[in-house]
């Protein structure tokens, strides 16, 4: 097991009817900036349920926070959080809504002369605005971590960072929320999810079974419970345990210890910014293709992943490494997500501009910094076409 | 999933060498008091590590704090909190000294005549002097939770409180300072884990198949490295993952959202309290029993335990469950833990006192609040002889 130091504050408030709680949840005396998506929250009753609960409260309002949230909607929400001193945000929605706000709250009190650097140089979030959180869509973990990811309209880039002043103060989760969703977002989620946990997993055994145990118990649940969603999208307990596995899935803990490869969602930003493909659709398309390319890297982690989610063992290992990529390609097909590089408008041009973004920056991805620019060029080869 | 709220502020600095990170941990510019037992720091060398983090620091110390720590110990601590204005207390050692030493950051703040009232009657705990930890035994869980257990000499009680505000800042775990433990603690951690895993988890099934998968991850692992540990004690990845599963064990994630059932605990701190057995091997004894004695009512959940934890499924469910009791035993045996009440000196004599206490106290134990003074004595009567 690697050394580590994990701190996660997040108060988690999850279930059925517990938006009620936020007038407890929510500090006395500050002025909030609710901050929200597209308007779906005002169609599903949370938004009504929120202003209930703030009743008699100083309370403003942000909307328009798109997926892929942008550096420029967010700093017309900074403007706001300046002019009026506003002294909470309030993220109601999914993982968007919440990594905007998350850059919001840091750029509103951020020291230097230009936010972006937090997520071009990394300059210190040194404090931040306080944020709560209602989360609708389960996919991004976003409700439990110190991380987003922001897009930049005039320069195409999409960007992460981290802070520990932005984990949320609280969260709160409640499945009804989320059985309204479109399906094509609940895929997303589930498929973001899966690859989340992939990423703390499949890498090099480190002799962290505890580690490893929850990763595959995250993975079940996910391949148990993704496809009932789209049969019985009003069934509670489908509802809670993926809502639950996204939360599970990003919050740090199932990874602390253990090497990671974040090579997938580095890739898949990449093709989200050049093709505007939906993230966890991309997240579909390259991970297999990844696993294929380091197949040789990943072998004693690829053949316990065979056996313990797939029940794949015995036989030649080579058939049974093969037959786990193929089966996870089938779950992915079975929440609804047949990534294609002709269905995403991944064309060789944009491959080839992916590649010279990663060779321009010159980071290099996986577990053990093996994937430079040259090979996510031959990954995205093996993306399915 | 039942409803739950879960926050757990606790800074985890694990690893070998993390003592070093001590002076960073503490805050500055306030009077430290060390805590700590037996004195099995100074001989392993985690007190000089702790002093030589600290230099130049305004520190005192307490040593002396027992297993199964006393009321009337730590209210000696109390009294130097008090007189010498201590801003930060360091537990260094097990789960009793840092159980003691949050009972005494509560006490010394507390605002009631007696801070006894604590664990009677539920006294709130309104603040509490900040508490780091360095753990060198992995057991209680303490290190990442806000329980506490404390005893009474006057009295013969042992009672628990919880409190959020008991939750160290941090707690570090090297690995490394648990080598040179003697077996017999070691294997009573083991078995206190294991239990505080299956008490978060052998209930009834409440559709929770994450958190019922982190819990039969946690099993699996002790069953793997449990034994390992007595054949080659200085195996640091043994001891690691020995070290993650105590904290993992009790620090409530694996149980959120979940029906629990504490009687073993319950049962077993009165044979503690009657017998001074210690506390680990009261839980090997009683859990079989209780097992056994609510079997219909767990009949789902032990089925499950037979089959994801020890691979036992096909044919007589009633054997499955027999075998899966009996595979409990033995790995209790297997890390040298045979237990009886013989042994333990568990008299009838001393089972119908324990069946008295309960009665008098009136509580309910178990996941459905079936377990009475009456249900007890059935257990005890179960136990090994």
């Amino acid at each position: 097991m690697l050394n580590f130091e994990y701190c996660n504050p997040v108060n988690i408030v999850f279930g059925k009817g517990q938006i009620a709680k936020l007038s407890k949840l929510v500090p006395e005396g500050v002025k909030i900036l609710v901050t929200y998506g597209g308007g779906s929250i005002k169609k599903n009753g949370v938004y009504d349920q929120v202003m209930q609960a703030l009743e008699g409260r100083d309370v403003l309002e942000f909307g328009g926070i798109e997926p892929n949230p942008r550096y420029e909607t967010c700093m017309k929400a900074v403007e706001i959080v300046k002019r009026e001193k506003v002294g909470f945000l309030l993220a109601v929605g999914g993982g968007s809504v919440l990594d905007g706000t998350k850059f919001i709250a840091s750029a509103a009190l951020f020291e230097g002369e230009e936010p972006w650097d937090i997520l071009t140089i990394g300059a210190e979030v040194k404090d931040a605005v306080p944020i709560g959180a209602i989360m609708t869509l389960p996919a991004t973990g976003s409700e439990m971590n110190g991380h987003a990811v922001i897009s930049r309209n005039s320069t195409g880039e999409k960007l992460a960072f981290w802070s520990q002043k932005v984990f949320p103060r609280f969260a709160i989760l409640d499945p009804t929320t989320t059985m309204s969703l479109p399906e094509r977002q609940v895929a997303n989620g589930i498929v973001d999810t899966f690859v989340h946990v992939c990423e703390q997993y499949m890498t090099y055994p480190a002799d962290t079974p505890i580690q490893d145990r929850e990763a595959e118990g995250a993975l079940l649940t996910l391949i148990e419970e993704g496809p009932k969603v789209f049969i019985d999208p009003t069934n509670y307990n489908v509802r809670a345990n993926l809502m639950w596995a996204a939360t599970v899935g990003l919050n740090g803990w199932m990874g602390q210890g253990c090497p990671q490869d974040w090579a997938t969602h580095a890739i898949g930003h990449e093709i989200t910014a050049f093709t505007g493909t939906d993230h966890g659709r991309t997240l579909a398309l390259v991970m297999p293709a990844l696993w294929k390319h380091e197949r040789e890297a990943k072998r004693a982690k690829l053949l316990q992943y065979a056996q313990r989610v797939w029940g794949i063992q015995g036989g030649d290992p080579e058939k049974n490494i093969d037959l786990a990529i193929e089966k996870t390609v089938e779950f992915f097909k079975s929440v609804k997500i047949d990534a294609s590089k002709r269905a995403y408008g991944l064309t060789d041009e944009i491959c080839d501009k992916i590649v010279n973004v990663f060779n321009t920056r010159g980071v290099r991805l996986g577990e053990r910094g093996a994937i430079s620019g040259k090979e996510v060029g031959e990954i995205l080869k093996l993306c399915a076409e």
